[in-house]
């Protein structure tokens, strides 16, 4: 039997994008709900996979095409080459996702130097129709036959010259026959061949072409990076052409059949008269609202309208449509489901749920915590007025204002004299470190997401738009130009890291509502609002509240202190899941450690520790209090000595200043002694964690008891704590063995000592490869695994987290060896296998243990999601991430498809 | 059914030892022998494992306890607690595994004030019967009723100042009775009852006090470090008192069935007349040889003779045995295979194939890889007079002589000035780093194989004798007393840190026998070599012969040069495993690496790498002359830039007293711009192997062309090069596609333009967890894996091998968290986890994948044959240990139980 390489539309579906592309399986799905598609069919992914593996198309195709032709012929009633009303046809690729780096379209096919004489008669217009050979010849040329495109462009240059004009419109249907044959002699100059006159020719050879601009350079590095297997191929779209700029009956729009920026239901789009999509893009003209397109055309508006609301209910979302009106008659050339914008996305599923299209789990699946995450951060007041100076992309979210700066050193003197700016750039790299740090946040010129602007700033949390190409920045004048407006040191701009947007003026910043409601309720975030943000912010409750309703994991937060507890409990946190104690002793208490460290006898350590204990024991009972009633995992002391003690280099370079200028240095030179022997060549792999608490005697006694003394009193109170200890770096079940033997006997003596009964949990961080692959036995002795994915990761791929500002991060990035930063989301491969493993054997060992993560992945939405799936407990992270993890561990029930009633 | 809970000797045998232990199995075994031990049985270990669960003794033990009992008594005619001649017992555990921190002996057993009398009568000597009756009362005290021994200690020397006397053996039969009597007094104050005269009761309790000490603090601790298990339990060896001091017809003593030290032939051993076992430790008296023996007792001698020769063939190997003779007839206490030095090791395995009693695979599992190691080393000139001052630990092995010093800054300053010096130290600390690796050898008074001193000493193959426990060190007064002899800064003296001796002169240090037969064959060796030296010599070529044609891995050998690669070939390598590049940039080349990194432009860069590119080349080509026929695998760079970068601390010191000298300080600041902008935190985490020739444009493919122009050299040469180019610190399989790509296309380059047909093997160093865990994809590109486990133990970990030399690894050796470096010796449970998944994805993905492993495990016995059972094809280690490895990777299918013929 002979494979069926060629559909028509009418014999496929949406479901069929592997066979036909995206593309082609939406045009054959309008097809068949009975829309005006144009009529077409498709050549199969199928067939290019046996050109990819064959090097040349199957056999049966070309049959395949030939009928595929003449029922196009038969339905349009047009044939191909026809000297009076030539069909032709638009060739078009369409994988089964879009995809950068692969021939896109050939227009026109079917042109040749007999049909051109058709579509003068067809059209009415020899100058479009010469046009439209001219371009047909070059485009094809271009990537068909692979002429170095400016041949061509020279050639049109040299025309206009000749004619003296400067505009392609100027050119008149003579100009465009001279052009057609200089395009011509081109081509054959170039390829030893002339122009292929035989339209079957033109439409097998652009199939070849398509087929193999698979394997381009682009489209593999695209493929690679994206992680999208080589061999699934492109299928081919072959669709009768039609045009929108033949008269003004005619003409091209764009609509969405709910407003993609705020959500509000209605219909949005634009029409343009008597062009064609290009021309849209473009800008030239002012384009049509709906509105005046019904006054312009009612009939073919009254259809669109009718087509949309089809489109949607079938699809259930949002639509993004294309069409074109050829002489009156309204044909629709494509349709998506529409992108939109974060609160869009919210009101929207909302709606679908009330319009019983959707249940309330596939609402769920609609929105995303990213999402959620573009609504927390503050926002321009949109209601003010306001002019994009140019754009970029959305490199790091957030609305900064600020004056321009171009170098690092002056965004750190202008910020010391507490000024807010913004570090302008054509790019930055690692010497821009201190000025992006001072900077409110970055613009540069060049590079996308994965830019070192982007990658730092993401990483730093600051906001920043990166590549806005239109700006040419002039770091030696200090000038930036966009356009007719230049902006000098000084000038003040804002910037919009959710929507790329650059604003030469300071625009106002409103707080974001859906914080306010976060952090103030429901009522009171709708009370002065507006009818959007109302609505808004009852969608985010609604699905937020569905989402705690389905969620099978905890949300956790990461909190320090008292004020951070009680800003987690607002946001919806279920508990503590990481305190760093280390945090306690930034500041003025720095030096109580560093007397710990430099104490050079027992008695001097012992005396050092006991000054400590009244101050943790203070700390860890006002957080208790704070998280009264809810788990509080409490992390015994981690970071590496040194970070209490002075930077070794700059008391070099103290005594040695000393020394020369005669001055005292005995103390510094003590100093210096201890730091130097207290000195790692790579701290972050030292003396650290559990390390610490097995050579400096006393160090986690001290804590311990501060946490069961604390317990204690919240007990005696009528409080409700439940503290965990939490060990850090355990990289063998001997640590845990030792630290808990001993935080045992100092929790049961302060339970005699103080008469009361406490049972506090005893568990470790899993952030050592070794932890996970030994966590059958570790397990043994742990109550609870808390994944430290941070330290995980950075063990497992062997870099620090410093080095996520290093060059080679944002090197990597580009070339797609990572496609997001390992310390953004969790590498499902490696150190997600890791805890997979642990998870495994952890249970196996002891069949109760509570999993938890605890490093930044816990509010990433992609992690969130593999943390679900591989069975943890918990999620705990930041507590202005809590929402997002509520959201998308509730996401993460409702992708598994487990069904609740169609609306709530 | 009830349990059998108790054994008469004759009813078990040595292949028990889970149940009866290891002393209750031989002790059984020589009973069916029908060797003359005197009468016993054993309370089984199950009987144990009851009593720990269940906090008693079982029920029925106490019945087979008394038929036990009764039997013993028939069979000696003796019973317990006579008042004529009195059965008396010994009461010893004996676990599966020899276990210090366990209660060890109750000697004499069964007396009491009516028994006391009957023994008075039965050995003729009243003061011999009350001295033993002193000796029970004051041994179970302490141990059994836990009376604190310092108030016997206290009685004792009380009695002897009263009488005014020093030494015990001045105390006559009547002062012994007056003892006695105190001895009871304090036996009872102490416990609140008297001592039990029941000598059944005594049994009773010393044989729970044994089954209680098997959880003594002491012993968990050492069953943690050496990972016993917790639940196996002791057996309890009741045995018939025998005495060998009664009279000059009675003695005791040791022997061994051949030479220990040498391994000759013949019998070897020790007897004191009228003495007891422990009279023999404390050496008191000159023992007698084996000869004199004869002289004094020759029938006792002559079936000892004929005991020994029964078990050495019984055992087929070296027996230690104790026995004791009373009043002429002769008792076997105890035997056991006996230890042996290294070279013994060697001869007798070969010895006893000749006698046919084992085979060649047997042999080859009686001699290990530590000892060919310590074979190896240069040793003492044996035929010198010496006399040894003291002894210690046998940390670090080597010979070594140098002048005695204190501390470290003198250490370094003698040896700039051109001296030998050996630092001695109470212990060591991480200040006296310096010192150590300034000094020819270590010697301290405290610590253990697994103090700081001996760690480090072994990381860093320095020869080490720690915690000679008799030398007094006074740091302060720089002096170090041993018996009367006084150690001052400057005196000479000499270590063996293969025996732990040490000497207080310079002795004569003479090459090892065996490295000179490595180096230049058998006939060379022993040409001039006294008949004990060849011997040896002969015994190390025949077991390793045997273990090259028995090993199914290949071994090769980490070498950087020519001269290395000639050596490694000498001692047996089959190929270099490991070649780092970086070693050729060191010393006059360090400025060429400079100049690359410091290139700021692309053009300087080039210039800079160019100029790298013949030495490269030339260096390829010498050692592929050298391994000519054999693989090479060379590792493209991968350390730290900044290791050929001067030291950022300093240079910045540099800078700052430049600056306030007012000098030019132009290049020096631009200098450390560079490093500044080159500086991690963490380098070991940082821009490395990989990472850098994904980063550095051209610095890979400059190291690649020079190969495959060596390559191409040797080819017209008419030589066969093998080389394989190895990628450092990939972490996923993105980085490898790259630098894969990279390298075919300049291959395939090299071999056009020089015309030659060349096929260089790409692949890669798993050396990151990520990269074990992904290996299933790496192996897609990579034709073979080299697994790097200094890294992958660093990574796994989580700490750097620097800190081998910080305090904190010391700390974890002596808690027994580590029982070995993982440095040294692969941690099988989490880095030998992540080779284990490496190699079966990586086989599953590429079944005919390479698999070898070039970190410093492959010198190492342990983890040779865990290489072996997890199925690499070869290790590669430093060329003086690829004897080891060989004889290791030979062991390893031996020990498999593989049978070869008896001889060989």
């Amino acid at each position: 039997m002979v494979n069926k390489f060629v559909y028509a539309f009418e014999e496929g579906d949406k479901d069929q994008k592997d066979l036909l592309g995206g593309k082609g399986a939406n045009l054959a799905e309008m097809t068949r709900l009975g829309l005006p598609v144009p009529p077409g069919f498709i050549i199969t992914t199928e067939a290019c996979r046996y050109y990819l593996q064959h090097g040349r198309i199957p056999d049966s195709l070309r049959v395949q095409v030939t009928m595929a032709l003449r029922r196009l012929e038969d339905v349009t009633g047009r044939r191909l080459g026809d000297a009076v009303d030539p069909l032709l046809v638009s060739v078009r690729s369409g994988a089964k996702f879009s995809m950068p780096g692969m021939m896109d379209t050939v227009l026109n096919v079917g042109l040749n130097d007999f049909s051109v004489e058709g579509l003068v008669e067809a059209s009415g217009s020899e100058r479009f129709a010469w046009d439209s050979y001219r371009r047909l010849i070059q485009m094809f040329g271009k990537t068909v036959l692979e002429v170095d495109g400016e041949a061509f462009a020279q050639a049109l240059d040299d025309a206009k010259e000749a004619k003296g004009v400067t505009s392609d419109v100027e050119l008149d249907a003579d100009d465009l026959k001279g052009l057609v044959e200089t395009f011509k002699a081109i081509v054959e100059k170039h390829t030893g061949r002339g122009f292929p006159q035989d339209p079957r020719e033109q439409l097998d050879l652009a199939t070849e072409a398509i087929f193999h601009s698979w394997n381009s350079d682009r489209a593999r590095l695209y493929r690679r990076r994206e992680r999208i297997p080589d061999d699934l191929g492109t299928a081919v779209n072959v669709v009768t052409m039609v045009f929108g700029n033949l008269d003004d009956r005619s003409g091209t729009g764009v609509c969405f059949t709910r407003d993609p920026a705020t959500g509000k239901t209605g219909s949005y789009g634009d029409y343009l008269v008597n062009a064609q999509g290009e021309d849209v893009v473009a800008g030239i003209r002012n384009t049509l609202s709906l509105d005046d397109f019904k006054k312009v055309d009612p009939d073919s508006h009254k259809e669109l309208r009718r087509i949309m609301r089809r489109l949607e209910t079938h699809y259930r979302d949002l639509c993004d449509i294309e069409f074109t009106v050829e002489k009156g008659k309204l044909y629709i050339l494509q349709t998506r489901v529409g992108k939109r914008t974060a609160a869009a996305a919210f009101r929207i599923a909302t709606q679908l749920v009330d319009e019983q299209l959707i249940t309330m789990n596939e609402a769920l699946d609609r929105v995303s915590g990213e999402q959620l995450a573009l609504l927390m951060f503050p926002q321009f007041d949109k209601s003010a007025d306001r002019e994009v100076l140019t754009r970029g992309m959305a490199a790091s979210p957030g609305a900064a204002v600020g004056a321009v700066v171009f170098d690092s050193a002056t965004a750190v003197a202008w910020k010391a004299r507490g000024e807010d700016v913004i570090l302008v750039r054509k790019e930055t790299n690692p010497d821009d470190l201190e000025g992006m740090i001072a900077a409110a946040g970055i613009l540069t010129s060049r590079g996308g997401k994965t830019s070192h602007a982007a990658v730092v700033a993401r990483g730093m949390g600051k906001t920043a738009v990166c590549g806005a190409e239109q700006l040419v920045v002039d770091v030696t004048a200090k000038e930036a130009r966009a356009g007719e407006v230049t902006l000098r040191e000084g000038d003040v701009i804002s910037i919009d890291g959710s929507t790329g947007e650059v604003f030469a003026e300071a625009l106002p910043v409103v707080p974001s509502p859906v914080v306010q409601y976060l952090e103030e309720g429901i009522d009171a975030a709708v009370a002065d609002a507006d009818k959007d943000t109302a609505e808004l912010v009852r969608a985010v409750d609604r699905l937020l509240g569905h989402a705690d309703t389905v969620r099978r994991m905890e949300v956790r937060a990461n909190a320090d202190t008292a004020t951070d507890a009680d800003r987690a409990r607002r946001m919806g946190a279920q508990g503590i899941g990481l305190c760093r104690t280390e945090h306690m002793f930034l500041g003025p208490r720095r030096e109580l450690i560093e007397r710990v460290v430099l104490a050079d006898t027992p008695d001097a350590r012992s005396a050092a520790l006991d000054a400590l204990l009244p101050l943790q024991r203070d700390d860890f009972v006002e957080l208790l209090t704070a998280m009264d009633g809810l788990p509080t995992t409490i992390r015994l002391l981690d970071p590496p000595l040194h970070e209490f003690l002075p930077d070794r280099a700059e008391l070099m370079v103290k005594v040695a200043l000393a020394e020369e200028r005669g001055e005292d240095v005995e103390h510094d030179r003590k100093l210096l002694a201890a730091v130097n022997r207290l000195h790692e060549e790579n701290p972050m792999l030292g003396l650290r964690g559990v390390r610490l608490g097995l050579t400096v005697p006393g160090l986690f006694a001290l804590q311990v008891r501060a946490i069961a003394e604390a317990t204690a009193i919240r007990l005696e109170a009528g409080g409700h704590p439940h503290p965990e200890i939490m060990v850090p770096l355990v990289g063998s079940l001997m640590e845990l063995h030792l630290v808990g033997d001993e935080t045992e006997g100092i929790v049961e003596e302060v339970s005699e000592a103080e008469g009361v009964t406490m049972s506090i949990p005893i568990g470790t961080m899993i952030e050592l490869p070794r932890a996970a692959l030994t966590a059958f036995r570790i397990a043994e002795v742990a109550q609870f695994f808390s994944f430290g994915t941070n330290d995980l990761t950075q063990t497992t791929w062997g870099f620090s987290r410093d080095d996520v500002e290093a060059a080679f991060f944002a090197d990597y990035l580009k070339k797609g060896i990572f496609t997001v930063s390992p310390f953004e989301s969790l590498d499902r491969d490696g150190v997600g296998r890791l805890v997979r493993i642990a998870v495994e054997d952890g249970r196996r060992t002891r069949p109760d243990l509570t999993l938890g993560i605890c490093g930044e992945h816990g509010g990433d939405p992609e992690s969130i999601h593999f943390f679900h799936d591989v069975g943890l407990d918990y999620v705990s992270c930041s507590p202005f991430r809590v929402p997002i993890a509520r959201l998308e561990a509730g996401r993460a029930v409702a992708e598994a498809g487990e069904e609740t009633s169609i609306s709530a």
